[in-house]
């Protein structure tokens, strides 16, 4: 999107930040390695040199790889190969069809991970995907984090809010992956920081970059930018701001372990100037994505950007707008690594089951979009058309319905039996007698058959199931009236499982 | 998105069909023409000789004018210069908060063009945006046409469902055009025709393709496939029939009037196998918009794509979803021109209000995303960061506020005094004393000022003004409290008025 040209105005404004502003540089420790590396510091703040920045960027790695206790789910990271998406965290809040909003608990969290878990489409799980407010603030970081090493196996990304906590987040995943010196040969979690925009790095954020760059775990390194609030209105300055707080970090990251993985974050947004909240969702917001993947890649670093962000209150037009436009531009921008992919409401403040489903359903959407278009004989399909003819229909040629349509199966499974290999998993299969518009489900049943529209959520309250996203105005078609639902994620909080619906009859 | 070899493949096959399979002609004096041609006719089926097919495509225009009667509205149309939206065009039923659903009346079509004739962002209309079904059924297209012509001076669609429909259209607009020597020589209305997939032109559409190129306006050759049903499942399949089709078409126009305008249309979406029924907004639809602007700009053609499509029956997620996910395939395209880019709901069977005004804020988005990100000194803001620098606050930087935040005007606007200049439009300022984060209504009033989320609807029902889309759940902070609101279009049904509040001042 951006040209040479614009890439190296940005650049060289990033530079003169890093070398006519500077940053505060909040602990003592990284202020005196960067003293030590020849950087000038003047109380706390640190001018930067641009070739000593571009020298540590250097020594960063332009792909990693984040192992996951089970081998089969480790993730390659950067390059654009392949964007990981992960659940939404960090929020104060959960909300679903039973229960409203209310204070997050370990048991939201809990049910959280086994979404994520059972989610194909996510890769990467948050230690933290929203906060367990039920336990002691003391402790709850390894509570959170605890909970996706009891309910996953895939990699992930540790709550780490100070040093501390990141430290015994670091020794948790050391216990269940072989010790300190296997993770720091092989890392095993991700932490994020975020620079206190504008230019400051403070103690909290410098102690995590510490222990992570110390254990060589990756780290995010994400500037926090609220255009028009902690970085200026226009686009291209909250992008050159970006860069000399971003590239800062890694250099600070580098000093302690040359070679640890960082990644350059990007969570670029405008705020309302009527209220001073960020607009998430929003045009600018979108180019700042898209740009900050190109920047990403001129210094060779993996990129962390986008997500399904929202500033909507709940799953309607508004926040739907809003996370599309933004999945869509992450996606665009082979993003390598997004956080709150899926289930952020309210402007992150509320983990949303029902959108984490819905939201889930995009994400198969634009990699369906990213598989692209097949031209094989068989997809070229003229035998198809031949032999289907002026005013044919192409309903019964059955080879290419098969291409799409395997099967009416529905998988269920459990999550407390998480080894289940596919034989040993329950398969309930619909009824023929089943409408042919769809599926219908029977309230009362212990195990609900759903179907419908195409996009569905249902969930079960104690009113029985409730369709909770096709508000069907009075006088028009029912829902199930309507287009094919691939898959579906309920939560059963009596039989504390994961129930997951495949219509096609794929195994998540 | 495709590579040339893939282009190609698709062309190789699309000609085989052309000569190969063939299609069916059902209109005498077409198959006449195309016999003198020199295509080899049997009953009704003519196989087409691609060496002629594709001499004919090459007479038909890459750019073509759509003149306005008012000149500053007409378009340019070709090469993806601009993207030209339009609103819904042909949905049997119109819905909005104040009646529902309900069958379409003239009322209500008057409704929709005023409404797009105040919105900026749709810049061609349709005759025949809600179907009035209230009006004689053999005079209604008229009337239809008469709507645009009465209530708006932008370019338009005429109605056209056959021969004599757009013939009495093109009448119509030779009246209020200067006559039919006038429109010859600058065309100021398109025409839509639909080849009955697979492979067939029928009688009434075939009259259409001729009156209209006897006329020398404008022809969407649009095939209308649905993957499944009318072209096979697999996209690639699809897109050689819809080439076959298309330029099918644009041959037998060029034989009744060598370089009359000829649009290359996509209307290629997916069914629900369990349905039958259009799925809208999908994967596969998405790679056929991207797909498609391709091969039309192949063929030196002009491309008609995309859309606001949706299978939903309500302003809700799903519906939204579909609508993003089509809106951004087509903007990425840079599609010529979009019909139903605005007000489609429930698959294309209704025309909504508010989906509409929904609508017109995502094609606002994507045009801000299409002007890009600006590079000027001051967009670069070197001197705002310096100024502010570390741990500063950027809300106090007056220069760059102003960029993006003129004013807080509110501007309304009467369309039944059409013509008037910007100095006579009656305007309401906000009051210095609403809440600062964001204007609260006050019911009762003569006109409401409103505010508040953004993508806000806000409608005027017998209860008051009801917030449409903002459904909040209870317990979260209330929708007024969330970003900006650009604008907001608005039907007054007791004084026959659209009221078009634009928060930012501008004038639509």
């Amino acid at each position: 999107m951006l040209s040479e040209e614009q890439l190296d105005l940005v650049h060289e404004h990033a530079m003169r930040i890093l070398e006519e502003v500077g940053l505060d540089i909040l602990e003592e420790g990284a202020r005196r390695r960067l003293a030590e590396a020849g950087q000038e510091v003047d109380g706390v703040r640190v001018s930067f040199d641009r070739g000593f920045v571009m020298e540590q960027v250097a020594k960063a790695p332009e792909v990693f790889t984040l192992r996951a206790r089970n081998a089969e789910r480790s993730v390659e990271i950067g390059l654009g190969r392949r964007t990981h998406w992960m659940p939404v965290g960090g929020p104060a809040f959960a909300n679903d069809l039973d229960e409203g909003r209310r204070s997050g608990r370990i048991a939201d969290h809990d049910a959280l991970v086994k979404l994520a878990q059972v989610a194909p489409e996510l890769s990467i799980l948050n230690g933290g995907t929203v906060e367990p407010q039920d336990l002691d603030h003391r402790t709850r970081h390894m509570d959170a984090d605890y909970s996706v090493i009891r309910w996953s196996d895939k990699p992930y990304m540790t709550y780490g809010a100070n040093g501390r906590k990141t430290l015994d987040g670091i020794e948790l995943a050391a216990i269940v992956h072989g010790g300190r010196a296997s993770i720091e040969a092989e890392p095993v979690l991700m932490t994020v920081v975020n620079s206190i925009s504008p230019l400051v790095w403070d103690e909290r954020m410098l102690e995590v970059i510490t222990v992570s760059a110390q254990a060589n775990q990756p780290i995010v390194m994400t500037p926090f930018l609220l255009a028009g609030s902690t970085a200026p209105v226009p686009i291209a300055g909250g992008l050159a701001q970006q860069v000399a707080e971003a590239l800062s970090g890694v250099a600070i990251a580098q000093l302690v372990r040359p070679g640890v993985a960082c990644m350059y974050g990007s969570f670029f947004t405008p705020v309302d100037m009527r209220t001073g909240s960020p607009a998430f969702g929003m045009p600018q917001a979108v180019l700042g994505i898209l740009a900050g993947a190109q920047i990403a890649r001129r210094y060779g670093l993996p990129y962390r950007g986008g997500g399904g962000l929202a500033s909507g209150n709940s799953l309607d037009a508004q926040s739907t707008a809003e996370t599309a436009m933004s999945l869509w531009a992450t996606a665009l921008a082979c993003t390598d690594v997004v956080l709150h992919a899926a289930g952020w409401l309210e402007g992150g403040l509320t983990a949303s089951f029902e959108k984490l489903a819905f939201d889930l359903d995009l994400l198969r959407f634009l990699e369906a979009i990213r598989r692209g278009i097949g031209f094989t004989d068989e997809e070229l399909a003229f035998d198809a058309v031949k032999q289907t003819g002026p005013a044919g229909l192409f309903l019964d040629y059955p080879l290419l319905w098969s291409l799409d349509y395997e099967s009416r199966r529905i998988s269920i499974y459990d999550l407390e039996r998480r080894d289940a290999k596919p034989g040993s998993v329950s398969v309930k299969t619909i009824p023929d007698d089943a409408p042919i518009y769809g599926l219908t489900g029977v309230p009362g049943e212990d195990l609900l058959i759903v179907t419908g529209g195409h996009r569905t959520v249902w969930m079960e309250s104690e009113n029985g199931w409730q369709c909770l996203l096709n508000r069907t105005p009075s006088g028009s078609q029912p829902p199930v009236a309507r287009a094919a639902l691939n898959s579906l994620y309920l939560l059963d909080r009596d039989a504390n499982q994961i129930v997951a619906y495949d219509l096609e009859g794929r195994n998540p």
